[in-house]
């Protein structure tokens, strides 16, 4: 596949942005590294001409962004999802920096779309949002002064994926040649909810005081990347426990 | 040297910048990796509020930045300079990715200053600034829309620039452990100078059809990354040819 096609396979998500010029900035970064799938969660103010003036030749990605109302509408169909963090949380999840990301997502570019999700300029994603990630990613920055303007983490996010997909494809690829196709973020959801639903029928949850239980079972089944069939395994695992719990 | 101290030696030279947003821009996206030592050549607006809006916790690096009215003020004291080019030109420069810039400035940084030299927003530098550089860098990019805005630049490349100094020098350094400091920026313009008017004297240089002559001499020593003696050799060689002509 040739690069302009990979890197069409990859979707930038940016969720409740407050400035509009960022979103202009992060269009323009994008196609200058040949990406063009632009998602907007909740866009603060959009369209919006210091979108349009940031943006400069890049007005066509900006007009064909999609604009939704949650993050689960911009990510549904696609299989690897990852997160823009910018620290380790109190559950701490599979981080990669901004490099090993742009390896991790060119393995899996083939038969799979990608998203990557950035926050919002002063408080990034939240740990809900960040919970629906299989992956986290971080731009190793200056301790003491770390954070990136939101359109320039989109620049150097797109600069390692075009730079990852003019290359081969490197790295220990465990997942190479896997005879079904990974379960999109849909899937998976539709599977969390089930779980949870589960759980709690069965009283090992307790709706008043999880924990982080959910928390804990998303990373793990996150991490492991599953694919389809294995989802449609384990969601007949839940509905039998179920059914057996109901008699 | 630890990292603070490696990028402290790499200067960011922006030439005649026409937006002041984007000095406040290039100030973040600096201090977010750690580097804090800017020039200004002929800014257009400076100070400027929109430069220090941008700028945002970077004020620091924008308030100690150093402006200067030439190219040569800014890049004397440099013995490394890296002009950034968005193109090849007529007569071909040695030209790095931006990746290839980071490590060879890793493996300068020991006992050199490094300036790295950004261009105008339309026009990027003029051919008489890329031929006082040493070596020129461009940034892969899409090449149906391949201008990144300046800032943005500068953040790609002092983002490649951190990532080569949190890792050990790699790569073939040829003048590891060399025996004199490398020249100056000064110590090489001053040699050219002398170059030229020793070339007019003999009658190989005529003024008023100098061709690409200069061009080329200054391509082959600066490529040559010259030490300092070598420089005063090559300046005793110029004195005699002319003291030999004068006679």
């Amino acid at each position: 596949m040739n690069i302009d096609n990979l890197l069409k396979q990859i979707r930038i998500v940016l969720v409740d942005t407050r400035h509009p010029g960022n979103i202009g900035g992060a269009a323009r970064a994008m196609k200058n590294m040949g990406l063009t799938d632009l998602y907007l969660v909740q866009p603060k103010h959009f369209p919006d001409p210091k979108a349009s003036a940031r943006a400069a030749g890049a007005i066509d990605v900006l007009e064909a962004a999609t604009v939704v109302d949650t993050l689960p509408d911009a990510i549904d169909d696609c299989s690897l999802v990852i997160g823009s963090s910018a620290r380790q949380r109190r559950i701490p999840w599979p981080l990669l920096t901004a490099r090993d990301c742009a390896t991790q997502v060119r393995q899996a570019l083939n038969n799979n779309r990608v998203a990557i999700v950035f926050g919002r300029e002063d408080r990034g994603l939240t740990n809900e949002e960040l919970h629906t990630c299989h992956l986290h990613v971080h731009i190793p920055s200056n301790e003491q002064y770390g954070a990136l303007n939101l359109a320039m983490a989109v620049q150097v996010i797109c600069y390692e994926l075009r730079i990852a997909c003019l290359a081969e494809p490197q790295g220990n690829d465990t997942m190479k040649g896997w005879d079904m196709p990974l379960a999109t973020a849909e899937e998976l959801q539709r599977y969390f909810t089930h779980l949870e639903e589960t759980l709690t029928a069965i009283g090992f949850l307790n709706p008043v005081a999880p924990k982080q239980l959910m928390t804990r079972l998303r990373r793990l089944y996150l991490r492991a990347q599953l694919d389809s069939m294995e989802v449609s395994l384990l969601r007949g695992i839940l509905s039998a426990t179920q059914g057996t719990n109901m008699k």
